[in-house]
């Protein structure tokens, strides 16, 4: 692919998480977090490859989406969020060819699950683009965020800077609480949409891991322990249910 | 609107124009370049509200167009290219705050031509788009900068900064030539695309122009003398072609 390097993502090493104390700290690339063993290099590849993917298409969908926003300051929010999701793409970009991977090779076989996830959410106007916006990036970085225990420290790093919490989610809150205040009928068919988008999420991300063993191992824990799934998929919907509450929507 | 000051622009004086004798040089705000008197605040915020609400549209309706196109290095060429141009609205609505402006208030105006523009010339594959952006961001580019030099040194330098020629240029004339060597017929529909988008510009930007009399005295000089606009449209005419046979393509 063209691409030009974008800025090095930050490298501090993060000293806030417990160690596992079989681990070698001086070992940055085998240094998992608290969730288990290390996940193989080709589990983290395919991890990248897949948040890589859904950041340009949720950054593109999102430009698309505000085009039709009539207000021009949800069309500059919008457009912004958008920006912010392609630097995170570049990152991951980077960091793929660092590791002496292709990027296009790596993030071509999601097309089809991420594509499909966005066909069945499109947003009908633009307050579903924005709940859609808030409501799946929020579960995407939850998901993602549980994942990235697992993973070599300098994938972590990187995971978790390109899930940095946009400081104007505050924006969507506001925009969301005003659009109901001004019509209250808009808050069922908001929360029809954000069921829907768990739902799609669910379904794709299954169909992701079921097709790649080294994602499964890595959703397990390397150890196919299932209840430890079961008890990721309790916390992700009820901070999918906090975020609900935040927008006055029923989850 | 709820916009975060991007980093400010490059402030550095312009040098390397012809003076205006009958200026002060120390007077940077009044220090109009080669075509004419300065331009009044009016028509430089107007200019500047053009200028803003078309980088914003542009940029997300080139994101929109991304999303049409199979290849992913085409998506990224114009993902980036979207969010290029985003900052480059984000610059000019810093300067309109800096210059005590809503912008707005400023920019909204400008949504009926600038829309209609968009509307008239829609892309009908990833092709078109790419073609749009090069032919419809080039003229834009000349047409800003001629009238830039009239106008007061700051916002002439903002103008010409995100006017800047973007070096990836090389990756829409190589797709283009490529997808022409594989199929000759599609050169004819990019021709007549590209001679529909400089129509519609004409119109848009007279229509524009037409309805704002201080925008009318920066494009004539301020003089009334519409040689001038006559040689200017002919200079525009003449790097629009310059153009268009990089892309192998007959103006």
């Amino acid at each position: 692919m063209e691409l030009e390097p974008p800025a090095d993502p930050q490298n501090d090493p993060v000293t806030d998480l417990p160690h596992d104390p079989g681990k070698d700290r001086e070992n940055d690339a085998g240094d998992a977090g608290p969730g288990g063993p290390a996940a193989s290099p080709e589990a983290v590849t395919e991890l990248l490859g897949v948040i890589g993917y859904a950041e340009l298409t949720a950054a593109l969908r999102l430009a698309a989406d505000a085009l039709t926003a009539p207000a021009l300051d949800v069309r500059v929010w919008m457009g912004r969020a958008s920006c912010t999701e392609f630097e995170h793409f570049e990152r991951i970009v980077t960091r793929l060819r660092e590791t002496g991977h292709d990027p296009e090779t790596v993030l071509s076989p999601f097309a089809g699950p991420v594509d499909a996830f966005h066909e069945r959410t499109r947003p009908r106007d633009w307050l579903e683009g924005l709940v859609k916006a808030y409501v799946g990036d929020g579960i995407a970085r939850d998901f993602y965020r549980e994942i990235a225990r697992r993973v070599d420290a300098p994938s972590r790093e990187l995971i978790e800077s390109v899930l940095h919490v946009d400081a104007q989610d505050e924006f969507v809150v506001r925009s969301v609480t005003e659009a109901i205040e001004a019509d209250p009928t808009v808050a069922g068919r908001l929360a029809l949409l954000a069921r829907r988008l768990v739902g799609e999420a669910i379904a794709q991300a299954q169909y992701v891991a079921l097709e790649r063993e080294a994602l499964i191992d890595l959703l397990v824990g390397g150890q196919g322990d299932l209840g430890d799934l079961g008890r990721m998929f309790t916390r992700l919907i009820d901070l999918h249910g906090e975020r609900m509450a935040r927008l006055g929507l029923t989850p």
